[in-house]
């Protein structure tokens, strides 16, 4: 089940080789999905798993609305770049997932040690940069959720940032960085493995 | 083990609630360490697991420099922030994680199926936000890829950003985003968990 280039190593990863498997050798990208539904309950227990990955003083900038009703997914299709368009609108559930550019208001009772968290987060830009920054490492945990609830992720950065910020986050708080198809994987959901930069060219010891 | 909020929909999850428990409910992050090393197989073992993680169009932009020796560990120790610094100065291993800013001279190789793909990310500017983005999403990867190996991860951003860049990527081609302790967890390695949003405070549907 391993790769080649893996032998030797996966036996130093103490999570169990099934485990290993689902979230990282086996899960894949996918571009078709069953016509089986993902309930709320199922995307909920994705939540409430992911919710306990780290981000930096537990800012958890993270929001996400989920695309149930025809009415919004006719909204986003549009919105989608080329053959996205296609997955999304086929897609048994669609996440668009966002930055709250805002989200200091909320570190008061999310660092309650702390005097006044929000007074770090006082400038516009260097609070969006860090709303992003967190928000993509959720992202990762996210996908990473979605396999574990034994669910198929096809994540997608091919949108009208413009559109979809006007369509979905009106308030004008909020930056979309990702919609994410969900479901279980159809046929030929996905391509072949692309290839993956060897561990020295992206480790360097000093 | 579970949070009481999680009752009822752990059983959602199919991966083991083991390996649950492992990456994400009893993962946590880590201020104090003991003194047993982390070999350079273990950590490559880490790398061999999340370099499956996926990316947007495969851009795998996230580069790693381990500051193995006691002068690469005392030229950063005084460019983190406050307690960072004794954190940083006692941990058996410590990670630099980067965004490779001209990663799109891989991707010939990394996406064989595009026809000059090097061309999307001509522009500096948008090829170091897709970097910067991609890199955050495979920091989440990392961060539970620590935690697979039985480790325990201390993530930090509070360090100086120009004098990491130009001690530890001195090509001017990377930017620093994150520094990671790294080691299995010591006496008093973290305080007691920070809250969590709750899912309707996260999650909306349309």
């Amino acid at each position: 089940m391993s790769a080649p280039e893996n032998s030797g190593t996966a036996d130093l990863i103490t999570l169990a080789a099934e485990a290993q498997d689902q979230l990282f050798r086996e899960g894949r990208t996918a571009n078709t999905f069953t016509d089986e539904p993902v309930s709320e309950a199922q995307f909920r227990a994705v939540y409430e798993l992911i919710k306990f990955g780290p981000t930096s003083l537990n800012q958890q900038p993270l929001r996400v609305v989920l695309v149930r009703s025809q009415e919004a997914r006719d909204r986003l299709v549009p919105l989608m770049t080329g053959r996205n368009q296609e997955k999304t609108s086929k897609a048994p559930l669609v996440a668009v997932l966002g930055a709250d550019l805002d989200f200091h208001e909320e570190l008061p009772r999310l660092v309650p040690f702390m005097d006044d968290p929000q007074a770090l987060f006082a400038d516009p830009a260097a609070r969006a940069e860090s709303a992003k920054f967190n928000t993509a490492i959720q992202i990762g945990y996210f996908i990473l959720g979605v396999r574990a609830a034994g669910l198929a992720a096809g994540p997608m950065i091919g949108f009208d940032r413009e559109g979809v910020t006007k369509e979905f986050f009106p308030d004008g708080r909020h930056a979309p960085l990702c919609v994410v198809n969900i479901g279980k994987p159809g046929p030929d959901a996905w391509m072949g493995r692309l290839p993956r930069l060897a561990y020295d060219e992206v480790v360097t010891s000093v």
